[in-house]
Parts: C-alpha cells; sequence; structure tokens
C-alpha cells in the first residue's frame, strides 16, 4: 500500500482538500468556502485530523496557496500570505496552523508552482525538467520549474503582471489591474474579458472577436516566456482557457511573433506538443498540492 | 600553487583567450579577430598547445560563445555555433577542435551564461542562486543563473529578442531587428541607437534624449524579467551600459512600473545594490569563459 499524502488547493474562493496518493487514488476530497482564516483553515485542518484518524498519520501535507505568499523558510512570515488585497488575508498564517497541529512534513508553495509539480508528477511534463505551468482565469499567474526545480528566486514569479505591446488603437480597453492598468492579467484575464466586452467571459461566442484579441495576448506572453526561460513546454490551464478553440489561435500567434528566429524542432514543427492544456485537467490544482506533499515527505527535505 | 584554467569570449568581432586561476592572476591574454572559423580557431588552439607546453595541461577549458549555440550534450550539433547570420559561421563546430585536440574537460555554453557564472564566482552575484546578467551592446542578451544553475531549456534564452511595450508616437523608430523590428534588442542595442539617431551610442552626450528612452525600454525589460523569473539581482553590462547615467535612470523607472506590486526589500529600499554593473568590469565575458571551465574541472563533471 503506498503511503497516503493531503493536499490543499487555498484558492480565493474556495479550499480544495484532498487525501489520496496520485490522480488515479483520491480517497477523500471536500471543498471549503474561503471564509475568514480562522473558519477556513479550522475546517481544513478538521478535515485533515478525521482523516488521520481514518488512515493513520499522512506521509506529508501541501499547501498550494493562492498570494502572493512568503517561501523564504529562513523568514518569521514564512508560510503566510502576504500582501493581498483579500479582506482578511493580508499576513495570514496559512501553513502555521497546520504544522503545529500535524506532526508531519508541510509542503507550501505557489498555486501554480504546485500545478506545475503536479504537472511534471502525473500530467503534461513527465520527463520535461524545465517548463511554464500558466493559469488564466480570475488572475493570471505562472510557475516555473526550471532544471527539476521550482523557481522561487526573490519571491516567487508575478508572470501575469508584466506588460505585453499593446495597440490601443485596435484595443482602446485601458486594462484592469489596480497595480498596473494594461499588465498581462489586466488586458486577458477573466475579470478584463468580461470588463472590455460586457459579458462574462463564459458567454462570449466562439466566433466573438474578444477571442482572436485574447489569443493575441497570450501568445505575446508565451512568445515573451520564451525568449526569457526558453521552457521546453507551455501548459496552459485556467477557466478562460476552457474555450479550446483558443489553443490552436495562440499557437499559430506565437509562430509568427517568433518569426522563425528560435530554430527549435518544439517550435517549428511540434507546437501542438509544446503548447498544450495540462494533462490533469481541472484537477491540475488540487493534485498539485499532492505533489508539493510528495515533495515534502522525500526523505532528506525539512518539514 | 593553483590549477591553471583556460577560457575563450568567443565573439562576433574578437576571441579573447586567456589562462589564469581568476581575476587577480591571468598568466596570458590574447585578442585574435574574428575571421574564418578554421583561422581563427586555429589561432586560438595554437595559444592554449602553447601555454600548456610552457605550463603543463590545463585544468580545463571554458568556451563562452556568441550564439545561437547547441547546448544539448546528447545532440550531433554539440558546441556548433548554429544559425547565426554571420558569413562563414553558420553550424560552425567551435568546441569540437578544442576538444580533439586537448584531452581536458571542457566547458561550453552562450557568453551571457558564461559571465553570469562568472559574477558568480568572483564579481557582483557572490552567495546569489538565482539571478540575471544582461549585456546591451551590439546585441541585447541574458543569462540566468536559477538555484545555481544556469538555464538552458529548450535552447537557451534569449532574452534581447522579446517585445516590450512601444509608444509609437513618442518613438516612431520601427527598431531594427532582422526577425522582430520592434523587439527590446531592436529597439535598445548599441546599433538601434546609432539608427535611431543618426550617430554612434557613444557620441550621444549625456543629456540627449536618447538616454531617457533608453532608459525607459531597459526598465520595461528589466520590470518584464522580474515578474517572470524573480531574480535576486539584475546585473547590466555591454558597451551601452558604459553610460553609468543610465543606471539611476533605470532604477527609478523599474520602481514606477513595478509600481508597489512586489513587496520585496531588495526592490522597495536596496535598488541600489539589485540593478547593478558587473562586479568584473569589462572582463566578465573572459572571466566568465574560466568559470565555465572551473565548473567543467570540478570533480564529477564530464569533459
Ligand atoms: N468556460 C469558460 N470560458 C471562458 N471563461 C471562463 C470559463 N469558465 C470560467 N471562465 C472565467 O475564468 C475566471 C475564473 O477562473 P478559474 O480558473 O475558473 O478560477 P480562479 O482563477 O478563481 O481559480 C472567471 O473570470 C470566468 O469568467
Ligand atoms: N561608451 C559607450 N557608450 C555608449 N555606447 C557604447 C559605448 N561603448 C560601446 N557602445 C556601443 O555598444 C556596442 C558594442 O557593444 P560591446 O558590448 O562593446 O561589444 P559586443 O556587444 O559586440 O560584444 C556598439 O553599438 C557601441 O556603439
Ligand atoms: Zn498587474
Ligand atoms: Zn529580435
Amino acid at each position: 500500500m503506498k503511503t497516503l499524502l493531503g493536499g490543499i488547493e487555498a484558492g480565493g474562493t474556495k479550499f480544495v482538500c484532498a487525501v489520496g496518493t496520485g490522480p488515479d487514488d483520491i480517497r477523500a476530497l471536500v471543498r471549503i468556502p474561503t471564509t475568514t482564516p480562522e473558519v477556513t483553515i479550522g475546517q481544513a485542518l478538521a478535515f485533515f485530523q478525521e482523516q488521520t484518524r481514518q488512515h493513520g498519520p499522512l506521509a506529508g501535507l501541501g499547501i498550494a496557496s493562492f498570494g502572493p505568499v512568503e517561501l523564504h523558510p529562513d523568514s518569521p512570515a514564512y508560510g503566510f500570505i502576504t500582501s493581498t488585497p483579500k479582506p482578511g488575508w493580508r499576513n495570514a498564517d496559512l501553513a502555521g496552523p497546520f504544522r503545529r497541529a500535524l506532526d508531519i512534513p508541510i509542503g507550501f508553495d505557489t498555486d501554480v508552482n504546485g500545478a506545475a509539480l503536479g504537472e511534471k508528477q502525473w500530467g503534461a511534463a513527465q520527463g520535461l525538467d524545465t517548463f511554464i505551468y500558466l493559469t488564466v482565469g480570475t488572475g493570471i499567474g505562472g510557475g516555473a520549474l526550471i532544471n527539476g526545480r521550482l523557481v522561487h528566486g526573490l519571491l516567487h514569479p508575478e508572470m501575469g503582471h508584466f506588460r505585453p505591446p499593446r495597440d490601443a488603437k485596435a484595443d482602446p480597453f485601458p486594462g484592469c489591474c489596480p497595480f498596473h492598468g494594461d499588465c498581462f492579467e489586466g488586458l486577458a484575464s477573466g475579470p478584463a474579458l468580461e470588463k472590455r466586452w460586457g459579458q462574462r467571459a463564459e458567454s462570449l461566442p466562439p466566433e466573438h472577436p474578444a477571442w482572436a484579441l485574447e489569443a493575441h495576448y497570450i501568445a505575446q506572453a508565451l512568445a515573451n516566456y520564451i525568449c526569457i526561460l526558453s521552457p521546453q513546454r507551455l501548459i496552459l490551464g485556467g477557466g478562460v482557457m476552457a474555450q479550446g478553440h483558443l489553443f490552436p489561435q495562440v499557437r499559430a500567434e506565437v509562430l509568427r511573433l517568433l518569426n522563425g528566429y528560435i530554430q527549435a524542432p518544439a517550435l517549428l514543427e511540434h507546437l501542438d506538443s509544446y503548447i498544450v492544456p495540462p494533462g490533469l485537467g481541472d484537477r491540475a490544482g488540487v493534485l498539485g498540492a499532492l505533489a508539493l506533499a510528495l515533495d515534502a515527505a522525500r526523505p532528506g527535505r525539512g518539514g
């Protein structure tokens, strides 16, 4: 029998908590609405304590969180959510309560870094050591594995907040990022689509001009990531990417933007397997949390 | 006595070859004009063979090359310069002749990855594990160390070829990159400055409007790198950065562009030590090649 892992996909709307060993073996899963840290974290903790009573101690717990988060293990705020605008959650200690209550190794990272690790373990990035997982949803964020390790650096990447070129004549919408206006997230997140076109992204038909523009911005972003990070694959998830017709448009536009400069067969001949949806579908988030648990439970890793 | 290393900074104009152990101990250095692969590589090889006769076998040779280059050790073209427009050098085997003639470990990477490694070893990135070295010269290129290892990924980063936002009213110059027009290199390299303003960059006085615009593009690039890679430091070298007055302008503009989103003291309080010139000055290139040699000579590394 494999050792059981726990995972929390900590989102701004809900916490998804699961216990299992991987995609084909989820033993229990609950969704808890994100209200206050006390209540939400309390409910999540109660779930894992009940699971521990049933199955014995878990081998590890992974927490894949919305952010920004503090990831430096030697910082006093390690495991905290930091400068989020979400009411009640600014400077909330997310990992601490679990560390104090459960005596098991705990992995803590951004939601997108978790998802990247899950895709590496069980999904569309198996066998790769350098790739990006990007989510296009309420926000836009990216996680990167480089040379087999997650990127943190200064804090962690904020891949949705760089500024792409924008043709103000073709797209007069000024963007909706409270910090940057027309950064990538401000121009191309789900809420940006909704504000620009006056209806929810889900309700825009495939032939609506929204999608050609959306594909253009996403392709700009991917071309930038390719130049700057040289990933071996780009995995695109999140609510907006449920519009599957975006993929061929994005691929064509990436090719056009790079214009043959980067002579890699992955780009020139195998683009369909270079820009792909998550192998784990809409479970990429929670399975990413399990992957963080697996990583934390590895021998030689501290809790 | 320390073991001697050899290094080649292989540039499009000249090859700088050196033998030594580090910045304070260069025993011999020659500059060889870049003509044809046969002649230039032959002269470089003769230099190292003569050095070997004088000092005995070198512990390793590092080659930091202009590109694009093939870096996958299992590719038949490993060690080649690939799709360069430079006449005679397309698909030239650069590392091979040295590997065949000298029976020592050989490190091969891009010039900017070499420079990054040199700055880590002896320069402005000592003690850091995640940072970028950017050169703004005839071309624009960046090398990155992430979690202590150089980034290669698909091929290697091409950090000069992403597209920054451009206000065509403020700057009607369409850019001069043969592949992308107004990518970062097309807008902000030394030759771009020369084409836009009709005189060599060296001759533009510090109060010329060229420099505010140049600082703006460089800052756009750095803000993008910060969002996408989360580096702990940005090191800026190359001919154009010899204009030291660019540094304060670039720093101020980076702060303005990020607009407080990334709450890191390195950015908010210590920006003067976050965006810096190379610690190795204009020897960053050739010392980077020595650092590649040092890395290749480490026990446990193959040649
Ligand atoms: N099928 C869909 N097509 C287009 N947009 C969608 C779709 N489903 C959700 N969205 C948009 O994606 C955003 C939600 O993103 P999602 O990834 O589901 O959640 P979150 O980012 O909050 O974790 C909303 O702005 C919503 O309008
Ligand atoms: N002091 C200077 N001020 C501004 N630009 C300079 C200066 N020195 C060199 N340049 C410009 O930098 C470019 C050469 O870059 P450099 O880094 O010296 O060489 P390369 O990139 O070819 O290795 C040229 O376009 C030149 O005009
Ligand atoms: Zn933003
Ligand atoms: Zn270009």
